[in-house]
């Protein structure tokens, strides 16, 4: 028997995020391709798809797993990235989300990649083409960049264990 | 020598998503008291603070560290939050973060957390006077539950290994 009970908070975990997505097909590809997470689950809906990512290594002894095993375990894991894609969305030119970095909309900021190696990785993201909103050396804080993604949320890249510098 | 390098995107980890607050006080009391987490790290800026917050066990053998340590950690873990306090804001009553889903601003979804036990998990909220959005037994969807945050950020609470019903 353990002081922890199964309903104590401490048992919890921060399974996602989510946020909605105008076309998955560029969304999943800059997630996999460019972030490195992988895609382990869809489920869909009558009108909207949900898509769910993450890094292997987060599922911990079982990040080699099949993606079948990888979806029935990701209620246990922390991390997961839901996206949300209203169908149809995708072929409307003006749709657009909004980031929730500006106004009217303001609230959201953004999701963090850590890194082992900030210049390999803003080197690795200038030869696939990726838009910066922050290279590491503009501005104070040489720790961090930012990347956007398809639908211009803001992405952090920070370097692991960079907290010698400011925030 | 191991066959991933360092600048591997499989080395890069979901460190943290962040949103902003009103209050800070009502915001960290929500998510230490009503939903288990631990702040671990305050960032002051010259009009800004941002809150780190996580549940302990997200750093595996370091559950245990002090705060100070985890402080240090925070770079290497995943499924932190990060609270970005704008000064001010909490005495301007006509003051409000957009929730990411109402127009104008939808775009952002929410946050999840995955319980053992999702009625006690409830019960335990009612005990504490959180407002619900969408109760287990409301809808199809009986292993998932929606409460808010005092920004009324969506925040699901999900059964772990929840995935024998709909999405």
């Amino acid at each position: 028997m353990s002081a922890v009970t199964k309903s104590d908070p401490k048992t919890y975990i921060f399974n996602h995020t989510m946020f909605r997505v105008k076309d998955p097909k560029a969304s999943i590809a800059f997630y996999e391709n460019v972030l490195g997470m992988e895609c382990f689950r869809r489920a869909d809906g009558p009108d909207f798809t949900n898509y769910f990512l993450g890094y292997p290594s987060g599922f911990g002894a079982n990040a080699n797993a099949s993606l079948e095993e990888k979806a029935e375990l990701m209620t246990t894991r922390e991390a997961v990235l839901e996206l949300c894609h209203n169908h149809g969305t995708e072929n409307d030119p003006d749709f657009k989300y909004h980031s929730g970095n500006e106004e009217p909309g303001r609230g959201f900021g953004h999701i963090c990649i850590a890194v082992d190696d900030l210049e390999a990785a803003c080197r690795r993201f200038d030869e696939l083409g990726v838009k910066f909103k922050k290279r590491p050396e503009e501005g104070r804080m040489r720790h961090i960049a930012f990347i956007y993604d398809p639908d211009h949320y803001f992405v952090e890249i920070l370097a692991k264990r960079g907290l010698t510098n400011a925030a």
